[in-house]
């Protein structure tokens, strides 16, 4: 990287860039798990994306679709027009994605972007309830507009709204004080299901089940079940923000899948559209299918380029040798994982997260960024989450393979063991 | 189109869809102004995606640009970190936008919708103010999350909130009232420049200088002027939400060109991908430039593909006849309309709009609705605006040739002549 | 006025204080409109406890009955249980008040001072209506807790309140801007009543018919007619807060009796317990009494002592001449308002309010402040009002004799000659 | 009673009124611990007004005061002027209360409510630490108004504002759940003291010592210190609403003496003006004093009468043995009502609060409302606490005798008697 190919972005970009200080060069190409720089310099993805890229960069399959369509002159943009792309894209999802899960969902297109699909899950939640209240969840992350802001609980991203926010309640995400599951639970319901508790009827809890940027904790699969119940209980639907954790990062398609339960509203966005390209998903059971056509819209809805290569995406589902491999790959990255804790107690360290969605955590202060940046330097890019950055975070494509995972793992470890021993 | 085909949007998509109510079919392709259904029949575009297809459908010289791209793996997808194709965008916006309007401003990537743009541009007004409220204006329309549609000002979608929108203050848009600027200026004067009128003293006045969802209200130059006055003298930013009426829209790139006001931050998005790809920017002065590193974000803000078609697209502002172009076509479409208003005095109609955001507001009930369901019979696309649907919406491609231009207005007459005569 | 006598208020009570500030003595006895300090030293009260003393101080007939009450050990705290003297009370406003103006309300006591029954009113508009949002007016007064607050316009209590203020509206008062009622109403009605407005569809508007900290600004009794009309077409609630311009203050019992209107709520207080003793009642027409038992409530809603002399103050409205001897005397402070104006030209003085509540506006900087100073160095106690102080206010007690009246005004005389000429 | 007599109250009064129908007679009388109604049926008073009368009705010293006052036309209302007894209450409180125990507080009069002194409460927290945010307790009442209502927990109270309330955090009161101080304040911290919680820094924690109206429940004096500590920690204030519980209920002159802490703000009315008249206070610490004059205010500040009997009131408190008989009469009354629990098991009765400030706790629907009932029926006036009315309240004056305190009990141990046997 030469300097003055950066001033262009110094010059010219606003100080708010932030991934491109923590990875300072000029990305060019991209292939499946790999990134290139323009000087060719190439780099294993332990990133995707944040999420948005499951299937690693520019997957073949994909690609030739896409190509195809545009080729065709296939309508790139329609709003929410029906359009053909669009046709195949909500057929495939049924047939790949619902029924072979048992479930019954609408579907939505709220705009193309993570934010877009959880505000008009408050939307719906708030109208179906006539509630004003939301409980959200300590650590939970879901957006920088508005109302995905005052769901939010990072108290730097809060601020940055300017104002005060509201019409939420925080509750304890699990584990967030160090209790058995029924411990925890009396003290939500209690909350939540008596009088006087000062807390408004919610018209929603909204989660997820694996906290990618509050630090990948993990909810375990009773507490999840256990809230779905209270859910139900107060007369408050329940809201999975699965965008990052979906879509098989978790290890299963739906990340709440081993859990059994059944959200009322479900948002999606980051990898559903497979290639990288904006989309995003709101689902909820037919039954709340209340909206007045309209009510809630947003110019991007139709990204027919996205529809395209989601629905070649969602072949990778047909398969079920596909979850398997994630599988697989998930248990060398906790083995690799639990390796490096074992082998460098000086990182303090405590495995964090499940399948796709694992890191480290180290208290030790600055320690997870150290690391983050050594990796860049060994050419593995990964970022750090959690409230102070505690955590450092692996975040492989889904579809790579064991060769390159390990080839990432032992880069990973060089970068550890120069945060500690430099 | 059979059943069948519409069953899948039926069955699987949500009420909430709103476009293919209106244009009942499935589309599938797409050229200029030209759209395609399944069954292969024509439409002539005067919709344009809502200001999104400025450039019509699929242009030629962006598709090819486009498929290079994604043939050499070009990076797609890359949050806020530095791509070529980003650098490479920002350097032609300077050059072929800014620097020849001598306008000195920093770009964010906000997120690819409009509503993302607004929201950041609501964020940092009040991040550099210290002042929480914000004045909105009059049949505005800035975007569905509940920051900007904290300032918009339809009922139906305010309501569609679910909770009290709050932090904000509405004032009279130009000729709200019917009074001279002067008069107009006076009264939000009183309000806004005073003691003791309670309008809590704002962070910033965002405006839509041609308001497209609210009606094709177009402000005066002079209305423009005495706002940018008294947003100074009163310590308040002006926010140009150019997200519609812009990118050549209102007839100049930016459309408050010819008020010659410098806006503190400036919202564009839709047509600035150039090709219908999502894209949002917010320009703002570069001494406002105080954000710190990933205070706004979000998952899609590195969108290649768009940044790609986005360059190619700001080529057509290097050549001084495409502006030209714009202004000759926009007068026939005024000529044209003006034309129905006389031959059709049972319109009622009244000219709204300018450049290529123009239609005629007609407050027969229901007649403006009748009008453009006539359009599409005969095969042209175009929708109504304004807060009771009353206006009929002329937004084809500023691309569109003159045979392709008179063609849709043809229709049109004979769609207003069924109107009124069937 | 020694110095160490005050010693104890700057030592002991807070920096809040403001009236010790204006009228720099320690006060010790009062009688009608007279108040006499520590050092016996004799002033004329043109300024009756804000309002709060219409009656003058300890007036002989309803001290006799206090005491006689105090004697016989009636009951003195009685929350909202009932009590004979409330009882009493009740009977009386019914008879003296309320029949012979042929209105129908039922009382609610909701707390002894003028901001709970303003905070009631809000609560039960929105409660009737659904609706959050209420409609308040420029230069507005209401109170100083936080619901009331949001209805108030003043700058400097507004940021008082340290949060944000929302679910309100703030549309111009009478003249306000200069033009017409018929213009000023179409202004409103464009706002209130038609779609696109941005302006929530609104629970209640709420206004004073003069405005007593707001510049002592008059409605024209066309505007409330128009006023009362548009909130019915509207389906919002009219709440009088007549607080301040009430209880004879106007120079009617209830301030809008000459405009004819009858308001859905009427909130009161300050003279309405005829000793200065604390007391409030929101009144509002009976088919809206539909509060839940103990909805609002409050522990000093019993206030008997101020039950007893309340019943005592209304016998003055027993006999017509009180009413015409407020308007006589209400003339000769209009007149010699009038003259004050021309006879000091350097004033550029302006009339301003009606009856008893009646001032001169003069837009010198710190002049009206110089007035209200040189006043009360005379022995005559009054004050300014409007958000810059601009005007200075005379309050005498509706019972003040026309001597009295008359000693007062030259001493105001000689504080506006000092002012202009010292 | 007859029934016209209480026809008035049906007819005038609004359906808002509540004590009245617990205590369906029309009161006239009161002198210590008794009240009389109209037939002259005397009840003895374990009520109190609701802890505004705890020096019970009608006190011969502060009586002779107060008449002395009147019958020498002493000032009644005063604003905020400086007056002659208002020196004498701020010396004799900052001699008999504030020095004895060595507390350093700045004085403001806020209005004579106690919803006055915690708005101005919480306008201060906000203004000194400009943060917006405040913690509440769970099952804590604070007032009606919109501000002090936003910081109450009741359910129904909370409804009726009408609006969502905002601005405020609930944290859990000590026992809310089942767990030593110690893992309670580790959860209280999780959320206050950490990033990432979604609680925004707060500026201010307000609490009662005592719940009153939530169910007399008692901090503890470990929690209590615990709180103190952490608000310092975290740059919050602490205030304490020592409005019921405080001047003496609870044992102590304030209620918090017991725990050694200091609050930063400290809020008081209810029997602080000795005789049933409304007076509040609001304390701060001298360096908290950073109100600018009148940025808080209200017209019944300066209520004179108050002040006199108030004067008179602290008397009280300078004889120690004042305070050592309430303690003796406090253990009568725990001693009684352990006595209760032993001997109605039936009544599954649990004992709550301390001091004058105690009561039983039953889980049987509606048992504590028919104990209350049949008490009114015995002659003994007490009322009913807890979020669903689960506790039955004794509120005796603190100058009850124990004769009157033993006749009391004997009613009560009828009326429980009758309630689960009849």
């Amino acid at each position: 990287m030469s300097v003055n190919v950066m001033n262009v972005f110094e010059q010219l970009e606003s100080e708010v860039r932030s991934y491109s200080r923590s990875f300072p060069t000029v990305f060019h190409k991209a292939k499946g798990y790999k990134l290139y720089d323009e000087s060719g310099k190439e780099y294993i993805d332990f990133f995707s994306g944040a999420g948005a890229l499951n299937y690693g960069h520019n997957d073949d399959q994909m690609k030739a679709k896409l190509i195809e369509y545009i080729q065709e002159d296939g309508i790139t943009h329609s709003l929410d027009m029906a359009s053909k792309s669009k046709r195949e894209f909500l057929s495939a999802f049924q047939s790949s994605i619902l029924e072979p899960r048992n479930m019954s969902y609408k579907v939505m297109f709220p705009g193309p972007t993570g934010t877009n699909a959880v505000e008009s899950a408050l939307k719906l939640a708030r109208k179906i309830t006539g509630r004003t209240n939301v409980v959200s969840f300590t650590n939970g992350f879901h957006g920088m507009t508005l109302g995905s802001l005052s769901v939010t609980s990072n108290d730097f991203k809060r601020k940055g709204a300017g104002v005060p926010l509201s019409n939420t309640t925080i509750m304890p995400y699990d584990k967030y004080v160090d209790e058995p599951v029924e411990t925890q639970m009396k003290y939500i319901r209690r909350f939540l299901a008596t009088n006087g508790s000062g807390v408004d009827a919610p018209a929603a809890l909204i989660l997820e089940t694996v906290q990618g940027e509050g630090g990948l904790n993990a909810a375990s699969m009773e507490w999840l079940q256990e809230i779905e119940k209270l859910a139900k209980d107060i007369g408050a639907l329940l809201i999975v923000d699965d965008i990052q954790a979906g879509v098989g990062r978790a290890g299963t398609f739906f990340s709440f899948e081993p859990a059994g339960i059944k959200p009322d509203i479900i948002c999606l966005s980051k990898s559903i559209g497979g290639y990288g390209l904006p989309l995003a998903l709101t689902l909820f059971k037919p039954e709340l299918d209340k909206w007045a056509p309209g009510e809630h819209n947003g110019t991007f809805r139709g990204n027919n380029l996205a529809f395209v290569t989601a629905t070649a995406a969602l072949d990778y589902w047909k398969d079920p040798s596909f979850e398997k491999g994630i599988e697989e790959k998930s248990q060398m990255i906790t083995s690799f994982l639990q390796l490096m804790i074992d082998k460098y107690p000086a990182l303090e360290g405590k495995l964090k997260g499940r399948g796709f969605i694992q890191g480290i955590r180290t208290d030790i202060p600055d320690l997870a960024g150290k690391v983050a940046a050594n990796a860049f330097e060994q050419g593995l890019i990964m970022e750090t989450a959690g409230p102070n950055d505690e955590v450092f975070k692996l975040f492989p494509p889904l579809t790579i393979d064991k060769e390159g995972l390990q080839a990432g793992l032992d880069k990973l470890d060089a970068a550890i063991d120069q945060a500690l021993n430099a």
